[in-house]
């Protein structure tokens, strides 16, 4: 991951919701999950500085698409009672592979980052992170 | 609870983990629920030093293994609203009683331990930590 | 503020960052505290994160500078005890004014946002922070 | 750093601890400041599996062993009201340089992991991460 990437990866999540009429907020991640770009679109919830890197964080420590993750933490889900104060499992958070194509991957060792995305309707959030991730893929 | 066994009980899990084809984290508290031995996998997962003492933490402290406590804090269980930033529920967490044949033990002052392990499916998770469970039985 | 002007200023930070030899994080937030843009240089600790949003947000719920906030802080000082798990009080955080100039501003309503950065020595947080803030005053 | 290289870490600090007389707990993590390794001796105290871990962290964001950082949070000191809750800013976490020698170095982007020793005195904990980190070093 790296900031160049990662500021495209965010223009790119916010172009997405200006198409869907969303305000959101996008983070993205590195191997860590630690921070390495956040953008909170103008009139955007103050949720997303927590949510959005969240999302971010729970994909990249998953290696898995939140949205995947969303019903396995589901009560009787395999994933229910997950701990952490970090954790959103709910759809916009995506993994990024180290050779692109890693989008919802949960190969062993080739995640190297994640975007995460809040503010929408899942649907919108899952549209943008996609988008972003769409980025990452091209690069 | 003892390094030198805490350390065969880890070598144990990580041994099963191969088996298994899974990249674990695995941990071992002891009856206070503070971890004495903690070892992750090369590749596996970010989450592991968040889970692996959280499943532990949670089977010594519920005295019970962690796959057995699942389905009590599903809406309408017993302990449903559990709260606690160290809990983790899911299968993975097996409490070490005092004097072996401990797993999944409810007695009262008989639990002096307990190993978590995370990173695999649910089921890999459990055989691990039985595995290194099966170490300290045999101790 | 807005996420344009936020960015503008992220870059003139990270643009003094590069002349001061520095690699920093740094944050711009909002009235309320809630983060705007953020953005870590590569190679930057992996504290910005934590400690560019935690400048910013001090900077902005004391209206002051945490350059100057630090003296206050001392044992003995006005403020010594500040508690809250956000506070960073070593320099690198500076409000903005309604109006402009209002770096290091006390007055009571007028703080609009803050810029918070971190990575590089102090005197090289507070050269990029003021450098992003100088943005802010020209707009 | 890998798992391999963490144990022998771990059991060098415990050998050290021994010549010591300390009984101490070891942390080694990685870049990310995750855990890798943690082993706690017979009898060190329960704060280990918080404090070791904790320096660990504390090395690995700030590049600098945190006996070079703990007089720069004194009161006065550049880092005075350093906030996070897994900063520990005491001797006895020694940051681990990719290759070798990066024991105290400041330097940019290379540091790739940290050991974290508690459980002594502060000169105990700092001889027995110094320890480890010759190991990390030989390697």
């Amino acid at each position: 991951m790296n900031l160049e990437l990662a500021l495209r990866m965010c223009e790119a999540a916010v172009r997405q919701a200006g198409r869907e009429g969303a305000l959101i907020s996008v983070a993205v991640v590195d191997a860590g999950g630690h921070l390495v770009a956040f953008q909170r679109m103008d009139g955007a919830r103050i949720t997303g500085p927590v949510l959005a890197p969240g999302k971010a964080y729970t994909a990249v420590a998953h290696r898995m698409a939140t949205a995947d993750l969303a019903p396995l933490v589901l009560p009787g889900g395999e994933l229910y009672g997950l701990a952490g104060d970090r954790y959103v499992c709910s759809g916009g958070g995506v993994p990024l592979g180290e050779s692109g194509g890693g989008r919802g991957a949960s190969g062993a060792s080739r995640v190297v980052g994640a975007v995460g995305v809040s503010g929408g309707t899942v649907s919108q959030d899952i549209a943008c992170a996609e988008a972003a991730a769409a980025v990452w893929e091209g690069a």
